[in-house]
């Protein structure tokens, strides 16, 4: 009788709380730039991004429709950075080396390896080479952009071993103390599922990483996806499309597998490691329960958290200064922590 | 006329975006012991900080309520965290000294200046110890907490004047290089302005300065002052109580004085800055802009962020793991910039 009453008031005391609607300004605290975007309407991807599809066709088309939208993307920020794109196979893994302009001096033996985002089922092929883009033009270093096997024809773990493949036939040439591993959202988890796996391996880590804006839980339980729901204008909503690429990359393996969801696995001896994110992130949890994790296992983090940034914002919007800020400190983190 | 389109076409790009009421589930991702604390009921508490004090006496009742609740929570945190409290005048200014049971050896000619939160008004006298106590139990070291003069008697600059000539003097006695500099939300404030006051006295700075959950913009400004709003469960919302103290403490002067909103000062030269917040923070906006200051100055930061807190949490929530998290970070932060 007790053990019910008790059990009842647990309940009742964790109660959800209610938030009443509200009207969001577009922040004076951002560029002139991003304001413009921010204050765009949302209804329609609001719509879109909770239609999951429910065949593997109605996947097949969704995502082509997604990365319409990322060639179209890509060609604008194509015209703004100029950087050199060659394909290259790499262990039988589809790459692109992308060279800008003018390497630093300091450079000239270092590299860094990208894995794109989209969710582990969008922007594969060509479309994913933007962020590596970036960063190779901010940052004046070689980057190999890595087009690793996606959902739904080849869910986890063929993008993962794709990623160690590349790994350890990039470490033949180059030293790992002088290379560095980023990606966005998915790319993210992805940067940090292979050093997980490498060090299940036994296999030399990168001497730095970067994972921006990781999706670093696929499993609704960060609390910012309730939080910045519908603040997040890019992301926007974990239920719809995002739930649906969970699944689609879990196939049936366990979501909270720390191969699949890093935020659940062991992170001592991980290189030091470069985080950032924005206050309207969905995924901004992702990032503050990492930062926690890694701080716990006694790993170097720095965070770069940026005001009114949405979830991968800076990559999308590669014409603010937001975008810009952020790729400084990709430079300047790797600048600090890779060899020569 | 093609300018009034022009100005009409601007007016409804940057209209606000409404946002629809929503369920906010207590996060599975923080402690249990705040999972508790974030269900209890917020409805109160909302309604007393919505209700602003129209005139000095109602002011005065008004901090004597909120002055209550932490008197009682004082109590309670000095049973759990066993420092020494010494009563000190410094300068003329009524400062407490803080000694925990043990000082560990590489503290010794270290000192910690810590100034309490409380909006420039609450929380005064011997009920502004509470975070120097955590800061030197966590910590083993020193700790002069600074109990300011606040509003409404003594509105800017008046604490800011009794913040340098504590500053004057502890210098006298230890080494700048070894003392930092803390406080939360007001107090981080206060922190903020210290250094950009020293910065214009061309006096000596302090090592290392922690500023958590700082108050640097007491404007409306903020994007989380939006995207926090009853998020949030200590700080609750800028409108009221909030907004009226914002004013209270700046009398006659502009609220974007950089001594009273920091974040609109010159960061060159500031010493390493640790920050602090809170996935639920409704200052979490405060933080990320004077980050990007701080970054644009070149100054080392270190942002340590945690999910599910809000405002100044880990001080009210002083059992918390979450709490022991933050002073542990604050613990490691002085050591590694702090000199012996």
């Amino acid at each position: 009788m007790l053990g019910v009453i008790f059990a009842a008031q647990i309940s009742v005391m964790l109660a959800p709380r209610p938030l009443p609607a509200k009207s969001l300004p577009v922040p004076a605290t951002v560029s002139p730039s991003l304001q413009t975007v921010i204050a765009s309407p949302l209804d329609a991807a609001i719509e879109a991004i909770a239609q999951v599809p429910s065949s593997l066709a109605e996947w097949k088309t969704t995502i082509a429709a997604y990365d319409e939208a990322n060639r179209q993307r890509l060609t604008a920020l194509r015209q703004q950075f100029p950087v050199s794109v060659e394909p290259e196979i790499i262990a039988g893994v589809n790459t692109y080396r992308l060279t800008p302009t003018e390497i630093a001096p300091e450079n000239q033996q270092r590299l860094l390896v990208h894995f794109h985002g989209g969710g582990y089922a969008l922007a594969g092929g060509e479309l994913g080479i933007g962020e590596g883009i970036l960063a190779a033009y901010h940052g004046q270093i070689s980057v190999i952009s890595v087009d690793y096997r996606q959902a739904p024809d080849y869910p986890f773990p063929a993008g993962l071993e794709d990623a160690i493949a590349v790994w350890q036939e990039v470490i033949q040439t180059y030293q790992p103390s002088n290379v560095g591993l980023f990606g966005t959202s998915a790319g993210g988890g992805l940067v940090l599922a292979t050093v997980l796996k490498l060090q299940e391996l036994a296999l030399p880590l990168p001497a730095a990483i970067a994972p921006l804006s990781p999706w670093t839980d696929l499993t609704k339980t960060s609390d910012s996806l309730w939080v910045n729901e519908c603040v997040d204008r890019t992301a926007i909503s974990y239920d719809g499309i995002v739930a649906g690429m969970a699944k689609l990359y879990a196939g049936e393996e366990d979501l909270k597998n720390p191969f699949i969801s890093p935020v659940y696995g062991n992170f001592s001896g991980f290189p030091p490691t470069l985080l950032v994110s924005g206050t309207r992130d969905l995924f901004l949890s992702d990032t503050a329960r990492l930062q926690r994790q890694l701080r716990r296992s006694g790993v170097t983090v720095e965070l770069q958290l940026f005001e009114g940034l949405s979830h991968a914002e800076f990559l999308y919007e590669f014409a603010t200064p937001e975008s810009a800020a952020v790729f400084e400190e990709v430079r300047l983190f790797f600048a600090r922590y890779l060899g020569q």
